[in-house]
């Protein structure tokens, strides 16, 4: 890295012309010199504000700690000095949307005392063109060498009653849909925001998480989130919707303390996304750029994999994980299921793996995953179960050599599957182990699941405890060359950068929804704008019959989707790691709409958001990695999307063969979600194309050099 | 086992001559008759009384759970079935006081059913000639397959105001010195009796911990205490001082719980020991018993052990642990000590260790102890610090290779030492890590310790987290074929049977404190009959300079012992691990008595009590494992101990030569400590010694045959 420290610029305003005083003790612009932070100390508050193109769009906003073990961190600060400087570089990742990404800010350094008790705190500001990202550091003085945060204080100062799409702040869930909303009417709206999960506790009729989106009525787009998330607890933001100000609430321990620190540290950064154009929140780059480095060496053991999985016949089909209803109370120290009569309907069997690996090595697919082969699901969930699974031991009529050996056979790998039920302290004593089967038998990835209230007790899923739980089962995962899927874990903040074998998180309301309650049509609509900007989300999608009762005659669920757009999620919502979803038996009976999710690579060196609007429509355009093929997904809301498409992104002078995917004219996601129409046509640079999404439709075009 | 089941004998009273109505559904004698336990279910409570030799000795008692999760178990039972059987065999502990234990009880095994909540609970009892153990069990109906408890309502009803010898309860801290006196003057004394500590929380002015050491005025010891505590949380006994009668306390969870459970399950054995003589006491094998046999096939690397330490030099000495004071805040993610300089007061360093195995090879201890050899103590104590010892990394001036090596050249090994500083999570995460160290470097045995408050947070010493933590790190110890002894870990319940790699525990006030505030006079006296009925303590005796200012200038201190009585400890304080604690300088001007330290054994054949009375005295003597020495030894309260000691248990017709270490006539424990004179007589079967020991004094002798 290369850092062009230069001197100071401490500017000092007396009195602006509006009549109020504000004493600015910094101020550093973005690259392109469209944001403008302003930081300082007031009246011994840590305080800033944002401009952009000349306008407020962050008010002043205070900026401080709560502490449970000292006095706090709110006031009495001192400006001892200021360092600005600049920093531009580009780096590869191993894998990702752009196989190349610049990371281009201006720094801001501010350096404070808090005389009266002896204590140093920093604030660093980084400003890119899309966004400003800033953290609190924390020199270890000799004096302050550890604390205990009660609450983090940051203020962000809406500059109006924004439009949101925001969901419900919750200690342990993430899976909601999302609501659209003004800002004035989010404690209105929260009580029916909220859907029942396994683990849940919100704190504040005004608090959402992040990563929340946001649009002033002057048409700019407002992204709040954080980045690298490391040992400290995840933060939401509660409102207070008199004021419009945003204030961090961060995730409690057991005792409902915030975070223990040992300085010297740092908070994760707290980012804003600043920009007139939604596409460019879809195209930032900002949450990885303020992460760290790779911190791993050899990264070849690192590949996206495109899967199907013994699951949806679960989730979607009512199918058990389970084995026998024999055993009421599973012992695990002793598992005993020599006499325990199978029920006979536990798909994770040979013969029904097997025929998954048929599958998958029929058309291509890297893994298979597997859930629930495994002892232990009898009994695993809602009972603070604390040795609730080994990890290791396989059902009766799972044998796991043969099957591994089989998938091998076909140049097909199984995925591992890590249903930890919150007993994260059972996790990490079997992890090695764990971890160790994987390797004997050829595993390279896992999917990890942290259903239900965490043990230990009192702990939540986004608290400090488990954020580093999390991150230790990545770190530990790559010593074996594993690869981390982790659902119900703490939603991501872009550090795949750092460890990017963390290929995937849930960590948001996915694609089972489907099968339960339904998503909001628009909900695809809204998740790279607000989940994804922290790192990929294993979606699920791929789901061909929307009719839930045709799975499961006791399922009435409706996928709120047309086919045509299931095929799009496979752009719009990029992953390193994609599942077609739906079962063999139902993607035979479309053959030629499931080309496409054969076709749709998973890595990518370049990717275009060609239009966006949160809520309506989003589509993206995508080329292969290593390959001159495009790929272009457009999914919509409720209203469907017809526009212009034009293929400009291509390459001038060349030829292609698009083959579009699209819904039929009378498609629509409740009354006819499966009619989608296939063409093929030649385009090239210069070629547009009218495509028309139908209402919670859209479309996939494959674009493939000739 | 042989188990003779018959039939159940079912006596109803329906009116005793005094006036009142007990209907008991079952009784059982123990195998000499003399104690017999009556048990039932009255008017839906389960319900025991005990008497000894004819009389009451505990009034009818009540059994039940309060459950957080569901109604209680109180009440509402009916007793279906009450089942009788007998047990006698005798097993051969690995180590131990015995080379025989004789197992032999009468059982009565009481199952019950709550109809109204359709669960089921049973009661077992084990009526030993010296005592009864009983449990609860929950069997899986399953209905009640989990429960979580709110409080164990185990009442021990006593007959009257008993003396007793007793520490408060406490969460945290078993550290205390012991309190005489009736039950009505504990809460009077309650806030006298304790001493601040590293960690620790009462619950009640009435609250005590286990075992608790009581007599009658009519002369019955009683002992309360608890068999097998695996998984469960440790119980304290709230005494309620009008009735008289003490109630379970269980240590509660960060959540205020106090137990999750998984039927089928079992609580650990409620242990009262029943005798008219106090040497019974200390001779009763009723809780080793009451465990489950050795687990391990293989126990042949399992060996007692004699061992000195860099310790007393940092504990009563005033030397640190660490190694610099440049570092007020190690990061141990990035322990960098390479820019500190030492303090140069660091006793763990290379050439002061080579000393101490210099001085065990010399006189054949098998193992020298190090403490502070591992980064991290800058700051270990007191910051809630997670990551705080990596248990690997040795300070600059430990050259561990270098060490072990030296010291195996000379017949010698060094102990591990694991502080944890309570930070649980972390020591679970480096453990195999630190046992894959010890293997390489040749260590066999691990001191470890839990000083501090625990992480998780909120969690205390003796619940049940830590209960299950205990226990793992022992099992995974023995994985590695190391034996474990753990400071600050929950008192001992006779868990060294079936893990016999648990060859010592702390958990109660050591001889540390004697640097620090001093033990009582008698606190000798009492904890054979309290802390070590649960296994055996590393007390740390052979402390011969008893003016802690010749040691650290700035310690005022004073061991409130005399030298001989030092001697006598390695005999009255049964361990198979036992260290001599002084160090070599101060050992080096003792030489003569200090030989008695070199002679006597650390495993036995054949124990016998001889004479003791709680507070005042013990006399043991003990034949060695596969000798026919003998060793007798002396520890006495504030008013010393002179009686006739006969030497009948030698074999008859054998000619001995004792050499008797004894209190000088003028020795005190406080004006004239280190007076001794050293004899040596011929002696057999028919002898008898007068003997004396002075106030807070002793004696010791060995008896070798000619």
């Amino acid at each position: 890295m290369k850092y062009n420290q230069f001197k100071a610029m401490v500017i000092t305003i007396a009195s602006l012309p509006l009549g109020f005083s504000i004493t600015y003790g910094a101020e550093q612009t973005s690259p392109n010199g469209k944001i403008r932070v302003h930081a300082d100390v007031i009246n011994g508050v840590p305080t800033y504000s944002i401009d952009f193109k000349g306008q407020e769009i962050i008010k002043p906003s205070t900026l401080g700690f709560e502490l449970a073990d000292g006095p706090d961190m709110m006031n009495g600060f001192k400006l001892m000095d200021v360092k600005t400087s600049s920093f531009d570089e580009t780096w590869q990742p191993v894998w990702g949307e752009n196989s190349n990404i610049r990371n281009h800010y201006n720094e801001l350094h501010l350096c404070m005392d808090q005389p009266e008790h002896y204590r140093k705190m920093d604030l660093r500001f980084r400003i890119y063109n899309d966004g400003v990202g800033f953290r609190y550091e924390f020199p270890n003085n000799g004096v302050m060498t550890y604390f205990i945060i009660k609450e983090e204080k940051t203020q962000f100062a809406m500059t109006g009653d924004h439009k949101a799409w925001w969901i419900a702040g919750d200690y342990d869930t993430q899976e909601y849909d999302y609501t659209e909303s003004r800002l004035s009417e989010i404690r209105d709206l929260m009580a029916s925001s909220i859907y029942p999960n396994a683990s849940q506790e919100q704190f504040s009729p005004t608090g959402v998480q992040t990563s929340l989106q946001l649009k002033t009525d002057d048409g700019v787009y407002l992204n709040l989130h954080e980045a690298a998330l490391v040992d400290y607890s995840c933060m939401h933001l509660n409102l207070d919707d008199t004021s419009m100000v945003f204030t961090s609430w961060l995730t409690p321990d057991a005792q409902g303390n915030k975070g223990h620190h040992q300085t010297p540290c740092k908070s994760p950064w707290r980012t804003i996304m600043i920009t007139d154009n939604a596409c460019d929140i879809l195209a930032s780059n900002l949450i990885l750029n303020l992460n760290e480095p790779c911190k791993y060496e050899d990264t070849s053991w690192i590949k996206p994999i495109k899967y199907v999985g013994v699951w949806w016949e679960m989730i979607g089909g009512g199918k058990p994980w389970d084995y026998t209803s024999d055993l009421p109370s599973v012992r695990l120290d002793s598992p005993d299921y020599s006499n325990a009569k199978p029920h006979g309907n536990h798909p994770a069997n040979n013969e029904n793996v097997k025929k998954y690996i048929d599958f998958a090595a029929e058309h291509g697919f890297d893994q298979v995953l597997v859930e629930g082969w495994n002892v232990g699901w009898e009994d695993w969930f809602g009972h603070s179960k604390d040795f609730v699974f080994d990890f290791v031991t396989p059902y009766p009529d799972f044998d796991i050599e043969m099957l591994n050996d089989y998938a091998h056979s076909k140049g097909v790998r199984l995925m591992m599957h890590h249903e930890t039920s919150g007993s994260v302290r059972n996790y990490e004593r079997h992890m090695a182990k764990a971890y160790d089967l994987m390797d004997k038998y050829g595993y390279n990835a896992v999917k990890s699941g942290y259903v239900g209230n965490m043990i230990p007790r009192g702990e939540h899923h986004y608290g400090q405890w488990l954020v580093n739980h999390y991150l230790y089962a990545v770190t530990e995962a790559a010593k074996h060359h594993i690869m981390v899927n982790a659902h119900e874990a703490v939603r991501p903040t872009g550090l795949c950068r750092t460890y990017p074998n963390l290929v995937g998180n849930e960590s948001a309301r996915g694609t089972e929804y489907e099968a339960f309650a339904g998503n909001k049509p628009s909900h695809t609509t809204v998740l790279p704008f607000t989940r994804l900007q922290g790192g990929p989300m294993d979606y699920t999608p791929g789901i061909f019959e929307m009719d839930m009762s045709k799975v499961d005659p006791n399922n009435n669920g409706h996928v709120n989707s047309t086919l045509a757009r299931q095929l799009a999620l496979y752009v719009t919502m990029y992953s390193p790691i994609q599942m077609a979803a739906d079962v063999p038996e139902v993607y035979n009976k479309y053959m030629d709409a499931f080309q496409f999710i054969k076709d749709v690579p998973v890595d990518w060196d370049e990717s275009k958001y060609l239009a966006a609007e949160p809520g309506k429509y989003i589509v993206a355009a995508r080329r292969e990695k290593g390959g001159k093929d495009w790929y272009v997904g457009c999914t919509s809301g409720e209203d469907g999307y017809e526009a212009s498409l034009s293929l400009d992104f291509l390459e001038p002078g060349k030829n292609y063969m698009a083959t579009i995917y699209e819904d039929a004219k009378d498609a629509h996601y409740l009354t006819n979600p499966q009619a989608y129409s296939i063409s093929t046509k030649k385009v090239n640079s210069k070629t547009k194309l009218n495509m028309k999404a139908a209402p919670g439709g859209g479309y996939a075009i494959s674009i493939k050099q000739l």
